[in-house]
C-alpha cells in the first residue's frame, strides 16, 4: 500500500481537507463549513469526521500515514499552542494537534497556514527549483511564509514571516495591526481601495460610478483596468510600487532567489507585479536584485492544503 | 598540543591577526598596515608574514589548526570569489583563500567581516545564549550579519544581511548605495550629521560653534550630549527612532531574539538604543517585540577577529 498524507486547511468559513500523494498530487478533496461559532469541541469533531470521510474514500491502494494542519494564526513554536487567530477567536491557547490525536490515532503536526502555503509552493509549485524564497498571499491582509536554506523559517518562537507588517514609511497610513506605514497598509485590500479613492479625488478619471464605489473590491478594479480605466490602472501601479519597496528590503536582508505571489489580489497579475519588479530594481542593491524573480503562485488556493500534507510527510520521515 | 585557530580581519587601513583558543580567548594579537594600494600580491604576502609571526609567537603548547579570514566586501558564496570591496578595490573577482593556501599550508576559510563579527558575538559575546540574532555595526556605513537557527545566514548567493539598505521611507534621503530612505541614510555617519544640521537649522540650540561644525563627527555629538547639548540629544533621539523603525521590520520578518549593536556610533549607547527600543515597541507586532532585546556588543572591535578564528574551528570540525 502506498503511504499518503492528509492535509487540512482550517479557515474561518471553511475547512478544506485532502489526501495528497508523495508527488504533491491531490487524491481526494473535501470542503466543509467551519462553524467556528459553535465552539472548539464542535470544530474539532467536524475535523475528525472530515478525516474519517477522507480515509474511507481514499481507496484500498493507499494508507494515510499522517495529518498536517494549517491554521490562520500565531502558533507559539516553543509552547506548541495557538496564541491567537482572528478567524478562530475561540481557539485561544489551544494545542490543536494534541486534541485531535486522541480521536484520530494518527500523528498530527501543524503550522501557520501562510508557512504551509510557502512549503507547498516550495516543494511542488513555483519554488521547487530554489532554496530561498518567500511566498506572500495578497488579500484583505498580507500573509507570508519564508523558506530559508530549504526549510520553513519560524524564528525564535514561531512568529517569523510577517512581511505584511514591514514598515516602509513610519509616517504612512494606519495599518490594521495598530502601527503605521506597513506594507499591508498600502497593498492589502483597504490600502488598495484607499489608494483608488485618493487617485479619483485628485481628478483622475474612472469608469466606475458612485454605486460601484460603495462595495468596491480589488477585483472590480482589475476588471476596470481591463476596460481601460485610468484611475484603476494608476492604483495598481502605486500599490505595486509600495509592495516592491517592501520586497526590496527583504531581498537586501535575505538575498532570496524568488518571491511567489498568491492570494485573491495576485489575480491582477502583472498589473501589480510589474511595478513591484521595477521598485525592487530601484530600491534593492544590484546583485541581490538581479538574482531575484517575482512570480505568480502555481498551486492556487490548494498551496496550503498541499503544504500541510507535505509537513505530515516530513514529520513521518523524521521519525 | 592544544589546537588553536587564527583569525584575520582585513580592512582598508589595517590587517588584524590573532590566535584564538576554543573558548574564544585571544592568545596573541598583531596588527599591521594593509598597504592595499601596493596590489593584491603585496597584501597577500603581508598576510602570509603576519601568519608566520603569529605561528612563531603562539608558543609550544599550541598548534594552529586553521585560518579564518574576514573581508569587508561581497563574497559570492557559490563561485567563492570576492565580487567587490570598496576598501580593497584591487581585490575584485579574487578567491583569496585559494591564493593564501598555497603559501600557508593550512586550511583557509573566509566570510564577509560583518558576518564574522555576528558569528563572534553569537558564539562568545552578547548573543551566546540565543539562537536567532542580528549584529549591526554602526559607523560610516551600517554593516550587519544574521544568525538564524544557530548559523550565519548567507542567502542564496552570499549577499544576505544588508540591513543598512532596508528602505524605511521610499521618499527619504539619498543613500550611498544610490537608493533613497535606507536605514543607513538615517543612521550612518552622514545621516547623523545631516540630521544634526536640520535640527540646528530649525533653531534648536547647540553648544557647538561653527568651527566644530566643519569636522563634525558622531563622537563630537555624543560628547556634546554629555554636556547637555539639546540639538545633539535631539539628533540621537531621531536617529535612534529611524534605526528602531528598521529593526521593527526585521523583527516582524524574522522573529529574532536579539539585536547586538556594535561599531563606533554604538558608543553613544542608550542615547541611540533607547529611542530605537521605543520605536521597535511602536512599529513591531507585540509578540515578537516583547521577545526582542537590543544590547551593546560585548567583544568590541575584536568580534570580527574572534569570529574569523571560530569559522576556522567550525570548518575543522566539519572535516
Amino acid at each position: 500500500m502506498e503511504k499518503i498524507y492528509l492535509g487540512i486547511d482550517i479557515g474561518g468559513t471553511d475547512i478544506k481537507g485532502g489526501t495528497v500523494d508523495k508527488k504533491g498530487s491531490i487524491i481526494k478533496e473535501l470542503t466543509i463549513a467551519s462553524e467556528v461559532e459553535k465552539g472548539v469541541d464542535h470544530v474539532l469533531e467536524r475535523i475528525t469526521q472530515l478525516v474519517k470521510q477522507l480515509k474511507k474514500s481514499s481507496g484500498k491502494h493507499y494508507t494515510i500515514a499522517g495529518i498536517g494542519l494549517g491554521i490562520p494564526g500565531q502558533i507559539d513554536s516553543e509552547k506548541q499552542i495557538l496564541l491567537n487567530s482572528p478567524n478562530l477567536p475561540l481557539f485561544k491557547n489551544i494545542d490543536v494537534p494534541s486534541r485531535l490525536k486522541s480521536s484520530l490515532d494518527l500523528p498530527v503536526v501543524w503550522d501557520n497556514d501562510a508557512n504551509l502555503a510557502a512549503l507547498g509552493e516550495f516543494t511542488y509549485g513555483a519554488g521547487k527549483e530554489v532554496s530561498e524564497m518567500m511566498m506572500i498571499t495578497l488579500g484583505t491582509g498580507i500573509g507570508s511564509g519564508l523558506v530559508l536554506n530549504n526549510k520553513v523559517y519560524h524564528g525564535c518562537k514561531g512568529f517569523a514571516g510577517e512581511f505584511g507588517h514591514l514598515t516602509i514609511n513610519p509616517y504612512g497610513p494606519q495599518c490594521n495591526c495598530g502601527s503605521r506605514g506597513c506594507v499591508e497598509a498600502y497593498a492589502g485590500t483597504n490600502g488598495i481601495i484607499r489608494t483608488f479613492a485618493e487617485i479619483t479625488e485628485k481628478g483622475t478619471k474612472t469608469i466606475l460610478n458612485e454605486k460601484d464605489m460603495k462595495n468596491l473590491t480589488p477585483k472590480h478594479l482589475s476588471e476596470a483596468v481591463a476596460k481601460g480605466d485610468q484611475a484603476a490602472a494608476e492604483t495598481y501601479k502605486q500599490v505595486g510600487f509600495y509592495l516592491g519597496v517592501g520586497l526590496a528590503g527583504v531581498v537586501n536582508l535575505l538575498n532570496l532567489e524568488m518571491i511567489v505571489v498568491g492570494g485573491g489580489i495576485a489575480k491582477a497579475g502583472d498589473l501589480i507585479l510589474d511595478p513591484a519588479r521595477k521598485a525592487v530594481k530601484e530600491y534593492a542593491l544590484r546583485d541581490p536584485a538581479n538574482i531575484l524573480t517575482i512570480v505568480p503562485a502555481a498551486l492556487g488556493n490548494r498551496a496550503g492544503l498541499i503544504g500541510a500534507a507535505h509537513l505530515a510527510l516530513l514529520n513521518a520521515e523524521d521519525h
